[in-house]
C-alpha cells in the first residue's frame, strides 16, 4: 500500500470517487450499529445469570460473621465482599469499604465531599478560588464530566503507552497547590489500552504535592479485564507503593463489577489508607445506613474467591477477544501503511484508541454517523469535549456482534480514507 | 393510681426504696435488648424472602420496553418501578426517579447538591454566609444529621397531632430567605406516629417562601406502614396539593421500600415536579450511569402493583401491631394516671413517642441502659440532639419479640417510676 501522503492529485481524486460510491452504497445497507460505550454484550450478560440463582427463599441471608444482610447497618460493606474487592484490587481489606453498584458514584461522591467538606481537614473545596485536576488524555469522559459539574479546571497532561507524561505531572503537582487531583485509569486505560508501567506507578507514588489534599484517583476499572491468558498487562499496587513512599494517604483506588457480573447490578468499592477511609466514613453514616448487602451477599455466594472472578474473566474474555480482533484485522488491512491513522492494540479493556490525520476525527465521526454507525463523540476523551488535535477517536467493541463490529469497522475505514482524502486535497 | 405529685414525701421515699429494690432485681436478670432503631425484626425479614425467587438463570432480565436491566442505561429508574412508587406516594409516575437502595441517601445527595449547585438556577447553598432549616421535632435524627453534617442552622418547630406549628412555619418562611427548607415525616411520623391534617398539608403546599429554593423535604417514610385496617391515617398527596397552590415546585418527596422488602436492599424513590426533576438529573446523569435496575425489576415482579405491597403491609401489621399493643398496654397500665409520663399510641410507622417529666428523659434511658435495655438516646429526637425540656423518649418496638418488648417496657416504666420519684424528691 502506498501512503495517502504520496499519492498524486490525480491519484487522489480517483480514489476520492471510488470511495464516494462505496459510501453511498454503505448508506444503503441502512445500518444501525454502535460503538460508542463500552457496554457489555447480551453474550456477556448471559454468563452472569447464575448469579441470579445462588440465594433463594431458603437461603441464609446472613453474613459469615452472622449479620443479616437484609437488615440496616454494616455501613462499610460485609467482610466477605470486602475481602472479594481486596483482592480483585490487590489489597488489605482493611483498607476497603463496599458500596453500591457501580464506582462512579464513589468517585463522584469523593469529589463532592471534597468540595463541601475538603479532604481529611482541609479546607472545602467550595471556599477555594481556584481547584485543579490534572487530566490525562486522552481518558474517560466520565470522569471530565465530574470535575467539570464542579466546576474544577481541568489541566490535560499527554499519555503514552507507559502512562501520563510523569515530568509534567510531578512538576505541575509539586509546583500549584491548587491541583487537588488527577484522574487515572492505570490498566488498560480508557481509551488507550495502556497499563502503566512500574516505573510510572513508583513516580505516582513519590509525588511530592504541594497540596495537603491532593489525591491521585486511581479508577482500576479494568483490574481483572484481560483478553488474553498468555499476555496479560500487570499493574503495580498503588497503595503500598504510596505507603513505602511515605505517602500512605496520597491515592484513593476504585473497581466494581460492573464488566464482571452485571453493568446495571454488580457491587463498587473503594480503598485506600485507613485515614482516608475513617474521613470517608464520617460522611458515609451520613449518607447511608448501608449500602445493598443482600447483592453483596449474592456476589460472595456466587463468585466464592478471587479465582472465581478470575474464570469468569476468561469467558468474557473468549467473547470479547474475536471482538477486538475483528476491529484490528480491518483496521490493519484497510489502514496499514496508509499513513492516515494509527491505533492501539490493547491486551485487555474495553477499547481501542484510534489517531486519525489531525483535524479529521469530527468528520470521521459524522460520517460513520450518516451511515448508521455511532462512535463515541469526537473529542470526549479529552476534557471538555475538547481534543486540540482532532484526532483521537475511541471505539468500544463490546456491545455488537463480531460481524456486527466488522460491518462497523468496514464503514469505519471507509470514513476514515474518505476525509482523510478530503483533508490532503484541501492542503494541496 | 395516685398522681405521683400528689404523694407526701414519706410516700414517695417508701415507694423509692421499693422501686430501687425492684430495680437491682431487674438488673440481676441481666436483659440484652434493643429497642433503639426502626429495624424491622427477622420475623418481618423473612415474610419478603419470596423476593428471592422471582429472578433466577432462566429468567427474562427484560424490562416490559425490552430494556435490559444488567446492562448500563436508564438512569432515572425502570418505568414499571417509577409506577410502583409512584402508586405508593399517590403521584404521577412521570414525576418519580427510582434510585438505589434506601431513600437517606437521596435526601443527602438533594442537600449536597443544594450546596454545590443551588437549586434550579439559585446560588449555591456554600456560597451563602446562613442557611437554614426547620426541623419540626421532635423529629427523625438522621434528617438533623444531614443538616448538621452541611452546617445548616436548624430551627426547632414544635409538633402537634396535627402537624407542625404551621403559625411558626409560615412566618418563618415568609420572612428569612436563609430559610431554604424543612424536614417533615408527615404520615405516621418519626417518633410520634402522628400524621399531617389536610389543613396543615394545604397551608404547606400555600407557602409563600421568601427564598425561591425554598423546598419541602417530605419524607414519605411510613405511606403505607398501617398498624390497623379499620383505622389507618390518610395523608393529602403534597405534590397534587403544591400544585393546585401554584407552587408547583415546592416539594420533594421521598419514599423507599426498606420497610416493605429489605432494610437493606430495597428500592428508594423522589417524586418532585418535573423542573425539579430535570434539575436533579442534570446532576444524577454525572453522578451515574444508573442504579440497580435489576434490584428495581425483582421488586416490581415480585409485588407487581400497588396492592401486593398492600397485602405485604398486613403482615407486616400482623406482627408489629402486637408489639405495639404489648408497649402501649404496660405503659397504661404502669404510668396511667401518675402524672410522670405521657405516650402516643400511633395507628401506624415504626415508632411509639414518649415524654417524660421535665428533665428526666436523660436520667431514664441511661437507667434502662445500665440495667441492659438500649433505647435510643434522649435528644436524638431534637435537633443538634437536644432536647431544651430533656422529656422525650423514642421507643422503637419493632425488633424484639413481643414477650422481648414486654419485658423491656417493665423494665422502662420502673425507670421512669424510680428518675420521676428523685425528681420530685429533689424539688422538696
Amino acid at each position: 500500500m502506498k501512503a495517502y501522503q504520496e499519492l498524486s492529485r490525480e491519484e487522489l481524486m480517483d480514489l476520492k470517487s471510488q470511495l464516494e460510491e462505496e459510501y453511498e452504497e454503505a448508506k444503503r445497507k441502512g445500518l444501525a450499529l454502535d460503538m460508542s460505550r463500552g457496554k457489555p454484550s447480551v453474550a456477556q450478560l448471559q454468563i452472569g445469570m447464575g448469579l441470579m440463582d445462588v440465594l433463594n427463599s431458603e437461603s441464609d441471608m446472613k453474613t459469615e460473621g452472622g449479620f443479616d444482610t437484609r437488615n440496616y447497618g454494616l455501613m462499610d460493606g460485609i467482610p466477605e465482599a470486602k475481602k472479594l474487592m481486596a483482592d480483585m484490587m490487590q489489597v488489605d481489606p482493611e483498607n476497603v469499604i463496599v458500596c453500591g453498584n457501580a464506582s462512579l458514584p464513589i468517585m463522584y461522591d469523593t469529589v463532592s465531599r471534597s468540595m463541601t467538606h475538603g479532604v481529611m481537614g482541609s479546607t472545602p473545596w467550595c471556599k477555594l478560588d481556584n481547584v485543579k485536576f490534572l487530566c490525562p488524555a486522552p481518558g474517560y469522559d466520565r470522569h471530565f464530566a465530574i470535575t467539570q459539574h464542579f466546576g474544577i479546571e481541568m489541566i490535560t497532561v499527554p499519555m503514552s503507552p507507559e502512562g501520563p507524561d510523569m515530568d509534567m505531572v510531578e512538576k505541575l503537582v509539586a509546583e500549584d497547590a491548587s491541583v487537588k487531583g488527577i484522574w487515572c485509569v492505570p490498566k488498560y486505560s480508557n481509551p488507550q489500552g495502556y497499563t502503566y508501567s512500574d516505573e510510572t506507578v513508583r513516580r505516582f507514588a513519590a509525588l511530592k504535592p504541594a497540596a495537603e489534599d491532593f489525591r491521585i484517583y486511581w479508577d482500576n476499572a479494568y483490574a481483572v479485564h484481560d483478553l488474553y491468558d498468555e499476555k496479560s498487562d500487570s499493574l503495580l499496587d498503588i497503595l503500598s507503593e504510596c505507603e513505602k513512599a511515605g505517602n500512605p494517604d496520597m491515592v484513593y483506588e476504585f473497581a466494581s463489577t460492573s464488566k464482571v457480573s452485571f453493568a446495571g447490578a454488580g457491587i463498587a468499592a473503594v480503598a485506600a489508607s485507613r485515614a482516608n477511609l475513617d474521613f470517608m466514613r464520617k460522611s458515609m453514616t451520613i449518607q447511608t445506613i448501608g449500602y445493598d448487602k443482600v447483592n453483596q451477599l449474592r456476589h460472595v455466594r456466587y463468585f466464592r474467591d478471587i479465582q472465581g472472578i478470575r474464570e469468569q474473566m476468561k469467558k468474557h474474555a473468549a467473547i470479547l477477544r474475536p471482538k477486538f480482533e475483528a476491529v484490528i484485522q480491518v483496521l490493519e488491512q484497510e489502514l496499514g501503511g496508509l499513513g492516515i491513522g494509527q491505533w492501539t492494540k490493547p491486551n485487555g479493556g474495553y477499547f481501542i484508541s484510534f489517531d486519525a490525520m489531525e483535524g479529521c476525527a469530527k468528520a470521521i465521526v459524522a460520517k460513520c454517523k450518516e451511515a448508521g454507525v455511532v462512535l463515541t463523540g469526537a473529542g470526549a476523551t479529552f476534557p471538555y469535549g475538547k481534543d486540540p488535535k482532532d484526532s483521537n477517536i475511541r471505539i468500544a467493541p463490546s456491545f455488537p456482534t463480531p460481524e456486527e463490529m466488522a460491518q462497523a469497522t468496514d464503514l469505519f475505514v471507509l470514513c476514515v480514507k474518505l476525509v482523510s482524502l478530503e483533508k490532503l486535497l484541501e492542503r494541496e
